[in-house]
C-alpha cells in the first residue's frame, strides 16, 4: 500500500519551501521503508530549488543526506532489518549493468543514476510522483542496494551530512591516494571542506586550509589542520608554491583558480567538487610546467560510501552541524547563500508536526 | 679553445632571423662537440622569437631539435665517441640533485632546467654568450648527460624533430598508460600531432584525429588513425561522446576546449601540450560527471627521450618533414604561423654557406 508522506517542497523555482503531502510507493520485495529522523541541507539543494541547472521539476522535495530507522523491509531484503540505523545519499537507483555500476561506482552510471530527488521516478505508477522526492520528509522507500548502514557510534543527526558531503570528499582523497605524509590543501571550509579536513587528517595527511578570510582559522585548527592560508595574501600564496599533492576545491561559486594551480607540486591535482556553472579560466603553462591536473569528482559509489561511514566511525568523525526545525528551512537557505553555517544545517524531521 | 660558430639569430623581438656568428665554449671534460647536420623548427621557436612569453633575450639563436655527428669528446665522456649520430633536445643541463632530476624527469627540475636556447648560460665566461644559443648553428657543445643517441635506422633529418615534438607526445602517452586497445584522440595534426598519431598507433591504440577541416584527412589515414572528426561537426562530436581514454591536445593557440571534454570517457584525461598563453575556459560539471581531468605535460626526461628514439627505430617511425635551407627560415616561419607545413620544417645546416 502506498505510504502517506509529509514533507517540505518547493513548488516553483526560487519559491520558499512549504509543507507538502504526497505518497511514497507501495514497498516492493527489495525495498526498505525508512522513518527519516534527520536530513542535511546540501548546497545542491539550493541549486535545485533555484533551478540553476535549468532542468528542475516541481513540486520538488529536496534532501539527499538522509538518516533514519528501518520500519519495514520487503520479502527479499537481506541487508537490513526493522530498527536498523540507516542512511540514504544522492542515489536511489542506477542501471546496475554498465561498467561503472559493476565496478561499484554507480555515481558514474553510463545511462545515469536515479537521483534521490528530482529525477524521473521509475515507480511513478506506484508512487503517484513524476519525479523522485527527497529527504525533507518523514518517510522514504528505497531499494536495499542503495541504503547504507550507519555505525552505532555516529549520532544520526551528525551522520546525515556524511551521506553526501562526507562521501564527496572521501572519494577523491582515496582515489588520489592520500596517505600518511601527503600534503593536502582544502579550499573553502564549509560543509564539504570541514569533512575533507577531518578525513585527510585521519588519513595522516598534513592539511592546509585556504580561505578568503581568517574567520574560520580557529575552527580549522580545532579540526587539526596544520596551516591556514588566506587566498588574497600574495606573499603567503607564493611561499606555498609547489607544496601540495592534492587540492580539494569545495567552492561551489565561480572563482579564480589560476593562482591555486601554482600551489600544486609536480604531478599534483586540484579536484573540483563544487557544481559551478560558469567557466573556470585555466592556464596551460602552469599545468605543463609541473604536469599538474585539474580534475572533477562526483560523490562516491555505494560500497565506498559504506567504507567512508565505517572509516568515520573508526576515527570518531562526523559532521559539525546546526540542527533546525523544518519551519526554519527557508531561513537556513538564506544563511547558506551567505555561507553562514558551521558547518551543515540538519533538519530535525521529528518537528514536522510543528510546521504543518 | 672556444669554437667559432655560424648561426641564424633573431636580434630583436619579431625581427627576421639573420646570419650571426658567435663562439661556443671551450669543451670541458664531460662535453661532447657536435657538428650539427639538421635542426627542426618548433612552434616554441616562434614564441621565443616573438617574445610571446615576455622573457626573451637577444640576439637569440633558436633551435632545440638538433641532429648531428660527434666531432670531439672530453676526457671523461663515456657515452659517446667521435662519429656517433647524436641528438640534443630542449635541455642542455639541470640541477641534477632535486627529486625530479634524480628520477630522470629533468624537465621538471625544481630550480629549472637550462633550456637549449634563451636561458642563462652557466658557461658564459667560456662561451662569451649571456644566454644559451640553440641549434640553428653549425656546431654545439653539450654535456654528455644531455646528449641522445640516434639509432642508425632513423635518417638524421627526420630524427631531428623527435628531440622535441617526438618526446613531447611520447611522454604523456606513456605516463597515461596507453596500450593496445586504448582509445586516443589527437587534437591538431601538426608537428606534434602527427607524431602522437604514429606513436599511439604503434602502441596499439585506436586513434582518432580531431581537426578543424578535412584537409589532412588523407594524411591521418596514411598514418593509420582510424577515425577523423571535424571539431565543428556537432553531430559527429556528439556521437563520439565519452569515447576516449586520453585526448592529446597539441594546439598551441587559444581555442575552445569545453566541447572536447565531453569526448572523454570515465576517468579520461585531456593533456595539453601547447604553450597557450591565454586562459582556457573549463567547465566543472563535465569534469565532475565522469571524474575527467585536464592536465599538462612538458617534453620528457633524458632517459625517456632515449627510450622514445629506440621505440621509433623499432617501429620504423620518424617525423614527416620539409627540408629547407637556412635562407628559407623566415619564409618557413611565416608558413608555420598559418600551420602550412607537413609536418615539420627541418633546416639543412650544410647549406649555411649559401646564406652567409
Amino acid at each position: 500500500m502506498p505510504i502517506a508522506t509529509r514533507a517540505f517542497a518547493a513548488t516553483s523555482a526560487k519559491a520558499p519551501l512549504e509543507p507538502y503531502s504526497f505518497t511514497r510507493r507501495d514497498p516492493g520485495r527489495d525495498d526498505v521503508v525508512i522513518d527519516i529522523k534527520f536530513a542535511g541541507i546540501c548546497h545542491s539543494d539550493l541549486h535545485a530549488v533555484n533551478n540553476d541547472m535549468g532542468n528542475a521539476r516541481y513540486p520538488l522535495v529536496p534532501g539527499h543526506e538522509i538518516a533514519g530507522l528501518v520500519t519495514a523491509v520487503g520479502a527479499d531484503v537481506t541487508k537490513f532489518k526493522i530498527g536498523d540505523r540507516v542512511g540514504v545519499g544522492c542515489m536511489v537507483d542506477s542501471c546496475r549493468v554498465c561498467a561503472p555500476c559493476k565496478a561499484g561506482e554507480e555515481q558514474y552510471c553510463v545511462p545515469g543514476f536515479t537521483g534521490t530527488y528530482g529525477n524521473a521516478d521509475k515507480h511513478s505508477a506506484q508512487s503517484g510522483e513524476a519525479i523522485t522526492q527527497g529527504g525533507y520528509a518523514d518517510v522514504i522507500v528505497v531499494d536495499q542496494a542503495y541504503v547504507l548502514n550507519i555505525p552505532d557510534s555516529i549520532p544520526l543527526d551528525a551522520a546525515a551530512p556524511l551521506l553526501c558531503a562526507g562521501i564527496t570528499t572521501y572519494s577523491p582523497l582515496k582515489h588520489w591516494n592520500i596517505k600518511p605524509g601527503s600534503k593536502v590543501a582544502v579550499v573553502g571550509l564549509g560543509g564539504l571542506g570541514h569533512m575533507a579536513v577531518k578525513q585527510a587528517v585521519a588519513m595522516g595527511a598534513e592539511v592546509t586550509v585556504l580561505s578568503t578570510s581568517d574567520r574560520k582559522k580557529a575552527d580549522a585548527e580545532r579540526m587539526c589542520s596544520k596551516h591556514f592560508l588566506i587566498n588574497s595574501d600574495k606573499d603567503a600564496m607564493k611561499a606555498a608554491a609547489e607544496k601540495f599533492d592534492l587540492i580539494i576545491n569545495t567552492v561551489s561559486a565561480t572563482h579564480e583558480i589560476a593562482s591555486h594551480l601554482q600551489l600544486l607540486a609536480h604531478d599534483g591535482t586540484m579536484v573540483m567538487l563544487g557544481l559551478t556553472t560558469e567557466a573556470l579560466p585555466v592556464f596551460a603553462v602552469p599545468l605543463l610546467w609541473r604536469r599538474r591536473s585539474v580534475a572533477g569528482s562526483l560523490i562516491g559509489g555505494i560500497r565506498e560510501t559504506q567504507e567512508m561511514l565505517d572509516f568515520c566511525a573508526e576515527h570518531g568523525l562526523a559532521s559539525d552541524i546546526e540542527v533546525i526545525a523544518p519551519s526554519q528551512i527557508n531561513e537556513a537557505y538564506a544563511r547558506l547563500e551567505k555561507s553562514d553555517v558551521r558547518y551543515r544545517f540538519v533538519i530535525d524531521i521529528s518537528k514536522l508536526d510543528q510546521a504543518a
